[in-house]
This record gives structure tokens, sequence and C-alpha cells, in this order.
């Protein structure tokens, strides 16, 4: 790499039409991420050939970085100074505190999205599910990107009480999911369920998607929540 | 190191006396954390030798970590198979989910509190100062242990609205402080001023301590509000 060089950039085989403009999907990545151990150039995948789908012949994988970082069909790789100057990263995928709307927007002022925060979910029951009172398994995922998931919380009242779910497969680690399952007594009635996760540096979630608002939307991490009623 | 040896534990020259029981200081590290670049093991300090109050002849230095395991005075460094069992590891700094109190906690169940999350506080001004109504600077700091500091956010209304603060000297990075100032412009009456920073994976601060309670009280790093009276 070059003195100074910082930067890895990938242009790709597709086109992108985007307001009147015609351009080949590009994006880069620090270059300590791309010299990182997990980032891969993928030609095959559970050792089969990749598929034209999945970005074949060749495609990047950078996990912990948003999806726009991984991009498909790869055409040249560029050592270089300076962020690639593609719309797709010098345009998108900026995080604007919250008193920037579209209007007063400065691509060049947001932060790139690259990494991605703490998240969990919950996978079941289903939102507005009609249970049995009594015993509910409660299942989903939680991630921490770069980091471990150390604890999982759920919630059947919406947040003001929690209890501790089972970690499933805890030794997955960094880059991967991280499945969790919790028993709750439920009695007749409508019921928020929530779900949080920590990370191991002891960080958790918002509670709210007001915590974290900005007008495109993005790292919206703050606690699932899902309704149920048990009859 | 022998196979399978997961963590560094040290033992110190200071004798505790906690609840009838005296013992040498002792903590210990997983083995990676010890084999990082930026552990260190302190002989000096800004090229001056180690004062005693600093741990002298020898000390551990543990960037993102709790405080409780830098130790000082270190007399013994041990590579083992499991964590130390000095009550100072086994025993304390433990994180507790919510509903677990003094009574039924387990100190094998609790997670060891490692690394750190993400805070930020409000230096200047104190809190409730006086202020002349107009201009008035708030200064502060913000840390993301492992992480760099992206953005931090000042509110002048207890975190209804927020604006951008300037980061200062942000070359820091991982394991340092980031200063941070931010100039508003307050009227008369009484206002709460808040701040909360963002990592580099658009991770963020917590609202409120309720948000991260634990009966040991451990790890709150909620929004840092500070009142303050305009006259």
């Amino acid at each position: 790499a070059a003195e100074g060089a910082g930067h890895v950039a990938f242009s790709c085989a597709d086109e992108c039409h985007v307001e009147g403009k015609t351009f080949h999907y590009g994006a880069s990545i620090p270059i300590a991420k791309a010299l990182a151990a997990e980032v891969l150039l993928a030609y095959e995948m559970n050792g089969a050939a990749l598929t034209p789908e999945h970005g074949a012949p060749l495609r990047l994988v950078v996990p912990g970085y948003a999806g726009v970082r991984s991009p498909k069909w790869l055409h040249t790789i560029t050592v270089q100074d300076a962020p690639s100057d593609n719309p797709i990263q010098a345009d998108d995928y900026k995080l604007f505190p919250p008193h920037v709307t579209k209007e007063t927007a400065d691509p060049t002022k947001g932060i790139t999205i690259n990494g991605l925060p703490l998240n969990s979910a919950i996978c079941e029951p289903a939102p507005h599910a009609r249970l049995s009172a009594g015993a509910a398994t409660v299942r989903g995922y939680a991630t921490a990107t770069d980091r471990a998931v150390a604890r999982v919380d759920v919630s059947q009242d919406g947040g003001r009480t929690w209890s501790q779910a089972e970690l499933e497969d805890h030794s997955g680690g960094p880059w991967s999911w991280t499945f969790w399952h919790a028993m709750l007594d439920l009695p007749k009635g409508e019921h928020e369920l929530a779900v949080r996760a920590w990370d191991d540096a002891g960080q958790t979630q918002p509670a709210l998607p007001d915590d974290t608002w900005n007008y495109k939307g993005y790292l919206s991490a703050a606690w699932h929540r899902v309704s149920v009623l048990v009859e």
C-alpha cells in the first residue's frame, strides 16, 4: 500500500440509476478494516461456487459493517488516500444529528455509517399473536457485531420489569448472531413483550426510537417490542 | 503460555481486609486482552519513576477496562486456565440484571465487569451554576474505550432537542478522552443541560439511569444532566 493510503475502494459491474445519474456501484472501507481477519473476498459459499444473486464471480464480505459496504460483482479494487467518491459512498448512508433535516443535510458532514450498533429482536411469538394463558416461550436473536453479546433481558410489561434470557450457542462471539430464549408466565390480557441486549463492555440498547432519531431513519436499534393478546 | 491457558492473574503486595477476611489484592484479565498492544506493565510515568501512590515498583495498566483490573504493587503474575479465585475477581464487580437483589445475587452468575461503556460528561458549567442570559459555552469529555467517539450531542432542554458539539483533538481514538465544546444561546430561566456521545458503531448512551439499573449501581452511563439558572 502506498504511503498515506487509508482506504480500499471497490468498483462494481452493476449500473446504478439514481436521480438521472448513471454510474457503477462503488464503496470503500478504511484500510485497517480491509486488513482485518474477518473481511473476505468471497468466490464460494458453503463449498459451492457463488451464485450471481450473491455477487459472483467475486463479492466483498465485511462483517460488522452495514450491508452497503459489502458490494457484489466486484470489478476493480483500488488502495487510495481518500474514501471512494462514488455517490453511494460520498452521499448516502450518513448518520446525521436529530436537528438536521433533508433540506439542511450536508453529506460531507454526516458520519459515514460503517459499524452497526448492538441489536436484538423477538422472533417468536409473532406480533399480535393470540396465546393461551400460562407458560410462553419467547425466542429471538441478538448481535453485538465486533463485540460479544454478554446478556439478554426480556420484559413482559413493556420494560418496567425484566427477566434474564438463556443464551444459546454463546461461543459465537463477534460477527455472529446469538440466539436466546426465555420462559414467561403470561396471565390473560394484552402484554407488551420487549427485549434488549448487553454487549461485553456493559453497553445496552436505547429504550425508544426517539432516543436515536435521525431523518433518514438509520441505525434505529431501540428495544424491540411485540404486543400479544393472552386469552 | 500453557495449552488452554485463558487468563493472566495478578497478585499484589497490599493486604485487603474485607468482612473479617485478610488476603492480598488480586485480579485477572483474559489472555487475549493481556496480549493486546495497549496493555502495559508500568514502572515509570511521564519519564519519571512510578511513585508508591501510583503502584511502584510495578503496576498493570489495562486501558478500556474497569480500574479494578489495573492492580498496583504487583507481586506475582500467573498464566492459568481459570480466572483468579481472589475475592476481588470472584465475588466483586459483577453486573447483575435488574431483578437480582443483594439477597439473591450469585457472583458466579453475574457478568465480570471488564470493558466500560461509552460515556460523556459536562464539566462546565458546574451543576447549579448561575449564568447570564445569552451565549454560554458548555465543555466536557467523552470516551468510547476501545472505539472512537464519532459524535457528541448537547441539549439545553433535558434532551428534547439537541445540537452538535465540536470535537477537540479528535485524533485520539480508542483508549483516550475526546474533549468537546458547544456554544448555546440560553434565555433566562432554569435549564437542564444534557450530553450524550455516539461511538463509531452508531451506539449511544441510554437516556435514564433506570434503563441500566442494577442493585450495585455499576456501569451507569446515562446522559449526564446539569441544571443551571440563567438570570
